[in-house]
Parts: structure tokens; sequence; C-alpha cells
């Protein structure tokens, strides 16, 4: 493995750290390498307004008492682009221009059109030695909401559900307006983990009436994303827990079709969405090959007889993991 | 859930930041919880040496401006009892009965003879509130190794290969001494990761010969392990790159037999191993049913249609994972 390829992976393992905090900027973490190859600073980008990742690894490094002369014979690493342009903080390629590096290694350009070529382009304006295009896959797969939405224009979508051994993700009858546990509270709390990573999430006016969700984070540490329901009669309960006042609430008319929620979905600038269901919406998403991830939880000693079938993992899915949560079976699948 | 499980899910969390570098120290982390349910601070312990989990946790809060009133009315949770006694850095105990805390909830009891209750015991006779035992099984998961082997006297053992899709761990011929490569690049930086985290890292004789490995971490960024040849002659190359000045390397005769080897791993105080094999070393440890976790690597496009074979997986190993990295599959089994 090479030096380059070793330290973009550490600034792909820092960034990670901003998942589910930086929307609607991308995660990005940089690192500086001094002549003998030992880590000077690194940094990492937490939340949309607060500095960027190269800004954070400057500052760590100079606090570490390095200075511009030992700049001038570091790498600077940084996964994604520096910014070219004022948005809430000045250009990190000017900030890097007037620190006196000589070398930047970027894992990836940024596809937001306001940057796109123009922040390395800077950089060798002003004598700079930029390699680009390293561990472009990792890159990639570090920011694939950010990426899914300023290249594809929809948000990246993840589909997830809960099913019992013999495949039903509800029973037939039901004696209250809230969810049937399918899965122990160690599934339950890594899908609020997965709901604190992704923008928004969504269901359907079925699961609503059924289950009144709350649909927020509470078994862990983290940002409550936008709820939203597909709802086309517009006459849902009020008083139900989705529309309480601790997330925002989005209703979107499905009966317009399917490429219209996708349209709403972008221009409501959400990068990702989780589907938690019911099976006519999860259904609506497969149908429509539309997808991204699906993460099907199994309590493998639960048993309903009837109910509720389970989707069915589509052909082109690959099954990329498989873990054991106790009892509970998870399963993550990708596009082939 | 309940608020302690998920502060006590959150102190596991940070305190998983120090893996591979708190040895002999167990991973800990501490979150002080304010009368709201708000994170006050929190902190974990990074370094042997450096303060411990519950000082960086007050030492955060009282930089964010809290004082020992906010604590006389806050909860500190930590997953390993607070110490007691004086090692490299003072007692953890008599700093939160001096902060003024009055409600203490602990993970689990620190089975080290030097506290073993004593941290707990102290906190009460300073009429502090504790309530222990929570999330007692992520807790020791999270030290099975620092468990292990303060329990066991021995270390947490990890037998991990790579293997072919037909099943060989090496070819029947080979021209040079050095490894001959089943996995892809991402696997064995993953290799490199797991060996950050142990403590220590054996192979065998025959290995040591076929492959002259250096058995270190180059791919990741993290301390080399302690690197252990079972050795029955006393003979080998002293130009292997197993005895270069990376990291110190033990020999240890197995031609005392089993016990031996495990005796005398606990007496060099390491409390985790990763067994490289070869075939005969791996069979060693699974034939005395001597092991905690198998991590299995398979190039599954490799085919050497001879050679030496892998080990067989034991009947009592569960598998707790699989998962696909590019063309590889990675299992990891525990015992059921």
């Amino acid at each position: 493995m090479s030096q380059h390829d070793k330290f973009m992976q550490r600034c792909l393992d820092i960034a990670s750290n901003g998942l589910g905090t930086t929307y609607p900027n991308p995660l990005v973490g940089s690192v500086i390498v001094g002549e003998n190859g030992d880590i000077l600073g690194e940094g990492f980008h937490y939340k949309s307004g607060q500095p960027h990742a190269e800004v954070n690894a400057i500052k760590d490094a100079e606090q570490r008492g390095w200075n511009d002369s030992a700049f001038a014979k570091a790498t600077l690493y940084v996964n994604l682009e520096p910014c070219s342009h004022h948005g809430k903080t000045p250009p990190c390629a000017d900030l890097i221009v007037r620190k006196g590096f000589n070398k930047v290694v970027v894992g990836t350009l940024d596809p937001h059109k306001k940057v796109a070529g123009r922040g390395v382009q800077l950089l060798r304006d002003s004598n700079i030695e930029v390699i680009t295009d390293v561990l472009v896959e990792e890159c990639n797969q570090l920011n694939k909401r950010f990426f899914t939405y300023h290249k594809n224009h929809r948000p990246f979508i993840v589909l997830k559900w809960a099913q019992t051994a013999d495949g039903f993700i509800a029973p037939v009858k039901r004696d209250k307006r809230e969810p049937v546990w399918i899965t122990n509270k160690y599934s339950r709390q890594l899908v609020h983990k997965l709901r604190a990573q992704e923008q928004s999430i969504l269901v359907g006016t079925n699961t609503l009436v059924a289950d009144n969700p709350s649909l927020t984070v509470r078994d862990w540490s983290g940002i409550n994303p936008t709820r939203i329901v597909l709802d086309a009669k517009g006459n849902l309960d009020v008083h139900s827990n989705i529309y309480n006042k601790e997330a925002p609430t989005i209703n979107i008319d499905p009966s317009n079709g399917f490429e219209n929620i996708i349209k709403s979905l972008y221009e409501h600038q959400l990068q990702s969405v989780i589907i938690e269901g019911g099976r006519k919406t999860l259904d609506l998403f497969i149908e429509n090959d539309c997808w991204d991830e699906i993460h099907q939880f199994m309590g493998a000693k639960i048993y309903f007889k009837e109910g509720i079938s389970a989707p069915i993992i589509p052909k082109n899915a690959i099954m990329k993991s498989r873990q054991l949560i106790k009892d509970d079976v998870y399963k993550i699948f990708s596009r082939s």
C-alpha cells in the first residue's frame, strides 16, 4: 500500500466522525505529513458553518509548534478538493497557498458546481504540485450521500425494515396504535444510529396510522432527521407523534407520481433519506428500482405465522455484510 | 431503552477510541449528564500514564463552564469502576467525591485485584448513590482482552488466516522467501488495523522461514504489537525481518507443552495475541480449544488447486459477521 493511499485512508477515517452533522456539507478529513513521513497535524469538518478540515489540520499542526517552513516541505492530504469559493468560511485553497505548502494530495474533485476543479486549478496556478484521484472508490463511498445528491439530483436512498423469521413485517391484528417490536433493543438502538446518519426519514400513511411512530433519534446521540410522510389525502391526524416539535415534518403527495416524490426530495435539499415502510412504500421504491442500500433486520426467533409480508430483496441486490446482534440478524445490501 | 443504557453506550463508544494504545490499562469512557439530561462533559482514557476517563470528563465539563454545584445535581457515567489506588495517576474515586457528585453509574466492577469493588465502596462510603452492572455484556465485550487476562490468566486469543476459494492458505511451491498474497490490499490494510488493536502477534517457525514476515503495522496508524515466535530449536536466522528493531520479539519454546506457551504469554503480561499461522500453529490452539475469535479472510477468486489446507472452523464456533471487502470475504467467528 502506497504512502498516498495510507494517509488518504487516514483522512477518510477521521472525516467519518462528522457523519450526520455536516449536512449540507460533505465529510472531509485532512492530514499534514512532514518530510519524514510523520503526521504534523490533522483535522476534520464537524459541522456546517464551522471550520473546514484543512483549516483544522493546519491549526492542529501550528498548535504542535510547526510553522510555514515545515509546511513548505510537508504534504497536505485531503479527501475532497479544497474549496475555492467564499461560503460560510473563506476558501481553503487560498489558505493552503498562504501557508506555503508545495504539495497537496486530493482524493477526488468536488462535484459541487461552485468548486468542480476550480480548487485544484487555484492551487496549481500557485505552483503547488497537486495529485488527484487517490482511493477514488473509498472517497466516493464515504461521501455517497453528497455525491448522489449533486450528481444524480436525488437523495441517497436507504430502505430499512425489520422482519420476523417467517418473513412478516407486521401482524394482522394489533391492540394499540404503536409499533409491534420484532427485533431486540440493541437492533433498535442501531436503527436510531442509522437515523442520526441520514438527513431525512420517510414513511407512508399506513405506517403513520398503524404505528404512530416518532421517527426521532432517542437511543443515540445525534440530530433528528427531517420527517417525511407520503400522504395523498392530506387529512392525517395532526396529533400524531410525527407532528411533534422534535423535528421538522414534510408532507409529500404521492398521487402525482414517483418522479414527483424524488423531485420534491431534491428540492427540499435532502441529501439522504431512510425509508422505514410500510410494505407499500418500500415496494414503491423497489419497483422503480430507485434505491441505494437495503438494511434488513430479522428477529430470528420471532414468528407471526400471518401478517404483512416483508418486501422481496431485488435481484440486483448484493449482500455486503451480515452481522449477528444477539439473536437478531442484520444484513446490508447494495446494488450489484 | 433506559437513560442509563443510553449514556453507558455513549461511554463504551468513546472508550473504544483508545483501542490499541491503552495497554496494560482497560478501555474506559465517562460521560457527565446534567439534571436536564444534557451531556455536560465527556472523556476517555487514551494512553497508559495519561489521565483516566473520569478526569478527562470532569476537565471537559469544567472547560464548558460547569462547576461543583452542577456536578452535585449531575450523574457521572463510567463503564468501568473508578480506580481507588495510586497507580501512575491519583485515584479517580477520590476526585469524584471531591468534585461533589452525588450519583455515579458504573458499567461493571474492575477485575483488577487492586480495585475489585474498592472503588465503588469508597464512593458509597462518601454517601454517593452508586448504580452498578449496566450494559454488562457490552462492557465485557469492549474490554474482552482486559477481562480475559485478569479473570482467565491468559491473553485474549484471536486466530487469523487468509485462504483461497478452494481452501488453501499457502501454495506447494514458492519462488521467494516472502508472503504469497491471497487477499486484496484493502483486506491487508484491515489486517494491519487488527494488528494495531492487539498487544502481541504470534507465528510458528515454519511461517517465519517460509514468509519472512515483519508482523508490523505498516498500512495503518498504531503501535506495533510485540512479536512472538514459537521456536523449539532456537537456531532461527537472526537476520529475519521479525528481528528488526520495529518492535520487541520474544521466542517461546513450544516443546514444553501447550500449557507452558499460555503461561509464558501471561507472564509477559500480554492481554491479547493475534495468531497469524501457519497451519500447525493455528491447529495447536484449535485442538486445545484455546481461542476466543477466528478472523477468516477468503480471496473468493483465487484458486491454488493444491497446497497447505486452511484450518477447519471448529464446531463450537459461531459466525458473528460476514463482510465483503471488494472481492474478498471476511468472516468473524466467536465461541458459541
